[in-house]
């Protein structure tokens, strides 16, 4: 079993702040990151597959393959972007790191072909770097 | 001559756009910084200053009075806030890195001690960190 | 399941020399390691926190509450400190970066709460970084 | 269970080029990989063992073994050579980090002692980064 | 005056051995650099540019501008490339780091615009990283 | 005119405390880094040489030559080491980061060959790396 991480970057506006709370709870629980008119990061995600070699190429897949389908499921929609905004999932859902990490596995997870151009491994692990000390990941 | 550099962190976001543009030049000098909702970074920003050392403690300057500076000066007013909205500069300015270190510049200038609690040292450079791969750099 | 991990630094000094050895024994296994006056390391380590995010505040537990646990149980007593003369627990010890790690992980594990103030993620793993070539790993 | 993960680097050429496949395939598939007179990177590999911690000297092993069996085995033979001339196992393997990671492994297996100087740990993992954002790694 | 540093990576082998020095002399003077088939390096390379800021715009440049004249003059023709057989100032001049970093200095200084389209910064620096430990600098 | 720039890394511990002070101000001026038992860093040195490439071998200098002297007049005396109880400069001497960098500049100038075994660049910027955040530059 051959796993292949592979690193993507986005950089993406947000501004937590839950419809649920009051306008007194959200300033203490989220902090800087409520202010109103919302901040930034350079975010990066690394993809994990999983599979198996092919003999005849000694690939796990084309590079090219994942690159598209990260490209049109994650970069072109969430990269230089607001993400209370501009992404769907987010007109009722907060955007911390978390919840983040979650529309990425699930954007991937509804797209992710049978097969790719050549190998057909699975989605393994969705790991979002918010900062350089934080990182949040899922095992699918 | 000691030189120290030292690096701050903040997190902002903003968008470009030229009040002296129509919106088709914006968006054809902008590209993805024009659109409308804004997007983020994790910015660094370098200061360097060069000074002689004391001999007695061996220092250049106290590092916490450098810290307090930036902290006042720049931090406080940029770290996890929209540079459109929220800097007081940016009202009538592009919040391009280029105009950045400007802005971030003349703080310094502005705000700088003719002595710190141990040792004088003069600013001598001022560089910002948009991303990994571009850095913008000014010479006082 | 999510799982966060997020990284906190301290500097510290430290001796390899074994009650168990002879001198020479000492100086063969742990080389310059066993130099008498000590030497130090600008530590990092990687504490790994797994559970379910709560989905009204989308998040995992509050940063706040992690940075205090490992602020008093870890960098308030290791920071800028000798390992060897500073930390309890190395009084009949070898502070080699293995049993450095399982300290650590000792420390968190007695101090865990039950319930963080918002989520009760349980720590999975603790990862120190004693240079940038070498990290040592516990799976609790 | 202590894990330890030490990273090594060589730097060596390769031409991605399949004896199974056409001119034109190859070219398709491989890209610029393809290029007739090869090119090449800066690999690092990181090497995960695991064991138990031996209470006398507090050490998984000493580093020094791990070096001599790597240094030997991977070091001496794959850095600043060419992986299609220089090195045995890819005179019928097409050399992709898939397949790299894999003759690694496969060396590192065989040569793997029953018990180094101090501590037995097994070979858990090797992780090969091919680049700054692609990582092929091999559990074992 | 503001100073634009951009980074830009290439991946390459080569082979360093000069036609002026005896093959004992070669193996003396480049040690493993000088084995016969080659080997590779991950080139990074930082250009420095250096002007003034466009006030309606600013900008110091166009990162796009800047961006094809580096593909053009450097990337397209030095990335997944075999320098010694593919660059053609390198067939009569040995490929060190030194003569690379000059090599690219005198393609960009002939293909250097007197104007982009917006601004007209000048070519100040070429700094070459052949690894994380070394870099080669011109200030032209 | 080549500069080239080449890293180098020792771990060592210190202490921070002036003679000429009382207990209470050196605690009130060097904070943490007066603790009693001292404690430790990672710290990188950046040398940067200056001189004109040979045109025979392309090389500004042999890099064996310069880890020569770097590795005898500082790497072999620092590394692994208490500075304020092993390097003879600091017995009367606060081992502050600014006097560390002049102390190395100090013992390479005093060592530098009038010529090298292949060129004869002069040393141009000593630059120590105390952590991540601070660098302390000499230009000699």
């Amino acid at each position: 079993m051959m796993r292949l991480t592979r690193r993507y970057r986005f950089c993406a506006s947000h501004r937590l702040n839950s419809a649920d709370l009051t306008e007194d709870q959200n300033r203490e629980l989220y902090g800087k990151c409520n202010n109103p008119h919302g901040h930034g990061h350079d975010y990066a995600v690394d993809i994990t597959v999983a599979g198996t070699v092919d003999e005849e190429t000694g690939l796990l897949l084309r590079l090219q393959d994942l690159d598209s389908l990260i490209g049109e499921s994650i970069l072109r929609e969430f990269d230089h972007r607001n993400l209370n905004q501009d992404v769907a999932e987010f007109s009722g859902l907060v955007p911390t790191s978390e919840n983040l990490a979650r529309v990425i596995e699930n954007r991937l997870k509804e797209k992710w072909p049978s097969h790719f151009s050549a190998g057909s491994p699975v989605l393994e692990k969705v790991s979002l770097h918010e900062t350089k000390r934080n990182r949040f990941e899922l095992r699918t």
